[in-house]
C-alpha cells in the first residue's frame, strides 16, 4: 500500500509501505477513506520533535472495516468507522474513568501512520466506533475531524469546566482551537473568545459560533480578556497551541477559581508553581480522550447538528502529502485533508 | 498591646505594638483567645522569604469580638468568632464562587500580625464566623486549626476530588498534611495514604484517619503507591508542602484523570508542560479559601466530630513566641498554639 513517511524535518514522501496484517485477534484493518495533517505533525516537520525517519505518518482516520480479527465483535467487515488518535481497550480502571487516551494499554496509533491506503487498528471493540449505515460523502470530512481535532477541541472545552452562563475563551486559532470554539458553543456557553489576529480564521471561528474576537497577545490579550469580564478574567480557558506563550496567556486570561484546559502538546512550557498557586485556577490537559466522546460527536455530525469538517480548507490526494505539510506549515491551510 | 515581630531570618520578639483601630466601618476589633505559628511562617525564619523587619507575625486567630464599625451585622461584641487567615467581602463573583482567598479585596491577616492580644478584621461580616455561644475552653484549639490549617487541608481534599471509594494520598505530614488526612476521611474516601517518615506523625495520622504509611519518598514512594492500587496510581494527591520534590511526588502518585491538589505555598517549584500534560491529572491549588468550609468546620467542631486541635502539641504563652518558632523549625512540635 502507499504511505506516507516523514524521512527528516521538512521532508515526507509517500511511499511503498507493507500492507498492514491482523497481528492480534483484536485487530481490525481499516480501509481509509479520509485521512489528515495534524497540528502536531508539524512539530518533526519543523524539528521540535526528533525524526527517527523513514517515520510513518499521521494517526487520524475514517474508513471501512476491512477485516477483522477472531475476537473483534463491536464493529464488523464492511462498516464506515472512526476511531480514535489513541487505540484503547475502554474496559480498564482508566478507560472507563473516562481517560481512554492513558489506558493502559493506550497505543498511539501514530504508530501505525494513518496517511496510507490501510490501517490496523488494534483493540477495536475499544477504539472504532461505527457510524449508523454509510454517511453521504459531504459528511466524511467531519467524521475525520472527530477522529483528533473535534475530539481533543471538545476535550478541551469540557476539560475547561465550559457550561451555560459562562465566558470561555480559546487560545489558538488552528483547527484545535476552532473546534473548541465550537464545542464552547454547544456546551452552552453564554461567551466564546477566540483569540486570533487572522482575518480569516476569525471569520472561521464566528462561524463556528465565537462571539467575541480578540487580537491582542500575551499579558496584553489578558488584559483585554479582564476588561470584558468586569475585571475578573474568564470562567474557562481552552489552551490550544502548546507553546509558553500561549499557556502563560491562558493562565492570565483565567479567573481565580476557573478552568484552565490543555490540549496542544506542550514544547518548551515550564510553569511556576507560585504564579499557579496564586492564579488558583483548575489546570487540566493531556491527549484528549476522544474515544469517550466519538459516539456522542459521531451522532451530533450524522444528525448534520455540527459540521467541524468546516476547517479542512485543502483537500488533497494521498500522493500530495508533502504539499499539504508545506500549506499547514506556511499556515495556508488550517488543516488539510488527505484523499488515499 | 503586645505583639510578635520578625526583625531578621532567625530573630522573632514580641514587643509593644499600637492597638489596632477600626478604620472602616466594616471593620472589627477582636481580642484574641489563641493564635499560632503556621508552616509558612517559617519560609521567611529560614530565609526563604524575604523579611522587611520589623514584620509583625501571624494570620491565624480566634477570640472575642471587642468593638465593630457601624456596618458590621453579622458579628457582634462578645461573640466568639473564627476568621479565615485571608479577610474577604464574600460578596464578590470570585467569593460567591467559592474563592474568598482570591476575593477581588482579599487581604492577608499576616498585614495585621495575629500573634498579638488584638487583631484588626476587615471586612468582618465576610470573614468571620462566630461560633454558636462561648466554645467550652477546650474545643478552642479546633477552632483555631479551623482558622488555616484545618481549613487548609479541607480544601485540599476538596480540591483533590477526595469522596467515596477512592484512594487518597497525602504528601506532607505537617500540620496541614495532617488535617488533609482528617478531611479525606471525613469526605468519605476509602483507602487513606499519609506519606511520612517520622514516627510520631505517622501515629497522629493513624489516629485522624489514615489506612496506609508510606515512608518511601520521591520516585519510589510514587511506586509504593501504584503498587498500593493495581498499578494506576491514586485518585487523589494532596501536595501539603510546596517543595519541587513533593510536587513531582504528588504528581507521580496520582493516575490519569485523576486529581492533585497543592495548597503549600510552592518555593521553586518549576512544573515542565510536558510531564504535566502526560500525566493527564488535573491540578488545582492555591491559597486555601477557608472562609467557604468555615461554617461547616466550625459545626463538626462544635459537635465534637472533629478535633482538628490535635495538630498543637506545643503550648506556650505568646510572650515565647520564638521558642515556638524554633520548637517547629526544628521539627520538636507539629505546630505551636500561643496563648496571648
Amino acid at each position: 500500500m502507499r504511505g506516507a513517511v516523514m524521512h527528516a524535518p521538512g521532508n515526507v514522501e509517500v511511499v511503498e509501505r507493507p500492507d498492514p496484517k491482523i497481528l492480534a485477534p483484536t485487530d481490525a484493518i481499516v480501509r481509509l477513506s479520509a485521512t489528515c495533517i495534524c497540528g502536531s505533525d508539524l512539530w518533526p516537520w519543523r524539528g521540535a520533535d526528533e525524526v527517527r525517519g523513514p517515520m510513518p505518518m499521521g494517526h487520524e482516520y475514517v474508513g471501512v472495516v476491512e477485516e477483522v480479527g477472531d475476537e473483534v465483535k463491536a464493529v464488523k467487515v464492511g462498516d464506515f468507522v472512526v476511531g480514535s488518535f489513541f487505540a484503547s481497550d475502554n474496559t480498564c480502571e482508566i478507560c472507563r474513568a473516562g481517560y481512554q487516551s492513558r489506558c493502559k494499554d493506550a497505543y498511539l496509533m501514530g504508530q501505525e501512520g494513518t496517511q496510507a491506503d490501510y490501517a490496523r487498528v488494534p483493540m477495536a471493540d475499544g477504539t472504532l466506533v461505527a457510524t449508523p449505515g454509510t454517511p453521504d460523502p459531504d459528511v466524511v470530512p467531519s467524521l475525520l475531524a472527530a477522529s483528533d481535532v473535534l475530539g481533543t477541541g471538545w476535550f478541551g472545552a469540557v476539560a475547561a469546566e465550559v457550561g451555560p452562563g459562562k465566558t470561555v475563551v480559546v487560545v489558538g486559532d488552528g483547527a484545535v482551537g476552532l473546534l473548541a470554539v465550537l464545542a464552547a458553543r454547544q456546551l452552552g456557553a453564554e461567551r466564546v473568545v477566540a483569540m486570533s489576529r487572522h482575518e480569516s480564521r476569525q471569520r472561521l471561528a464566528l462561524e463556528l459560533g465565537a462571539t467575541d474576537i480578540v487580537t491582542e497577545r500575551g499579558d496584553d490579550g489578558a488584559a483585554r480578556v479582564k476588561e470584558l469580564t468586569d475585571g475578573y478574567g474568564a470562567h474557562s480557558v481552552v489552551e490550544a497551541v502548546g507553546t509558553q506563550e500561549a499557556m502563560l496567556q491562558a493562565l492570565r486570561c483565567c479567573r481565580p477559581g476557573g478552568h484552565v484546559s490543555f490540549v496542544g502538546v506542550p514544547h518548551g512550557v515550564e510553569l511556576q508553581g507560585d504564579e499557579l498557586f496564586f492564579s488558583a485556577v483548575h489546570l487540566h490537559g493531556g491527549p484528549a480522550p476522544v474515544r469517550r466522546f466519538l459516539p456522542e460527536l459521531v451522532g451530533l455530525i450524522c444528525e448534520r447538528r455540527i459540521e467541524p469538517g468546516k476547517v479542512f480548507d485543502l483537500e488533497l490526494p494521498l500522493e500530495e502529502a508533502a504539499e499539504g505539510y508545506r500549506a499547514m506549515d506556511e499556515r495556508r491551510a488550517v488543516k488539510v485533508l488527505l484523499r488515499p
